[in-house]
């Protein structure tokens, strides 16, 4: 089955929020299995040829969550927040904050949904507001998207060798 | 020293945020107190003739809360989130959630920021930004503003009586 890769980004001019939208060729369980599962999480969640470190990772309603991206130079990009509800397999809300940025407190809130679509496949919506426009324009000129994108290809290739492991 | 109470609210149209401000008669660490001590925050935090019962409060960066008011007839109205940032005592930034709408998810994130005035007096902002548009003017019309206010005229007494027994 041949499918469309890619994120569809959805950012209004003017608003606080943006939505990001990409679908998986893998069943729903998996696909949410791999955002709450810290070992999984680490083997796609960076982008480009970035490692992943997982300071702390308590993925469930109430928990607390930090890692850091580490570039091939070695530098280190730590980013981390709170899971105010983890209902598997169908959504997760947390807040995120990227640590780099020249004060802290600028945070946005993630609603992140796991929709089933035929043929075992997963549609994964995430929804982000931000404290200010400002703040979105500055996420969405930091590169989100491509950082997104790389992680997702990744996560596309853990889906397909544990599908291999046991098919559905 | 006489001063006007009451909340500025700060809510443009069309926009997912809203900002109160109000301003209180006693020291920043006794205000900040007051927000994140269980004990003290059970004392003022709901309107007018409602009871409060903690359930959960946890209040460090990473921790969690529940809390619910009991009114006059037993009725109970409960409240969750995380804690993303308890920065004793400047701020907190927090998710808040109202269990009684007629699906969960709607979530909006809190930043509550804590400033020392002159006079040993103290300015406390809240920015809280939602999820959409809706859920904020949802907020704005289930009477927010008043049940604040009440919690807040509680606070006013419970920090005369604190700074009667200890004074600046």
């Amino acid at each position: 089955m041949t499918t469309t890769k890619g994120i569809t980004l959805v950012a209004e001019p003017g608003k606080y929020d943006l939505t990001m939208i990409r679908e998986f060729d893998a069943p729903r369980e998996l696909v949410f299995k791999a955002h709450v599962d810290a070992t999984w999480l680490a083997r796609w969640l960076s982008p480009g040829d970035y490692d992943m470190r997982i300071d702390k990772f308590d993925a469930r309603s109430g928990g607390a969550y930090r890692y850091i991206h580490i570039g091939p130079e070695g530098e280190e990009y730590a980013f981390h927040g709170t899971f105010h509800e983890v209902s598997d397999p169908v959504r997760i809300i947390q807040t995120f904050e990227f640590e780099g940025l020249p004060e802290t407190g600028h945070v946005c809130l993630d609603s992140i949904s796991f929709e089933i679509l035929a043929n075992n496949r997963t549609r994964v919506t995430t929804h982000s507001v931000f404290q200010s426009v400002d703040d979105r324009d500055g996420m969405i000129q930091s590169g989100m998207e491509r950082g997104v994108n790389d992680g997702y290809e990744k996560l596309d290739e853990l889906l397909e060798r544990e599908l291999a492991k046991s098919p559905v």
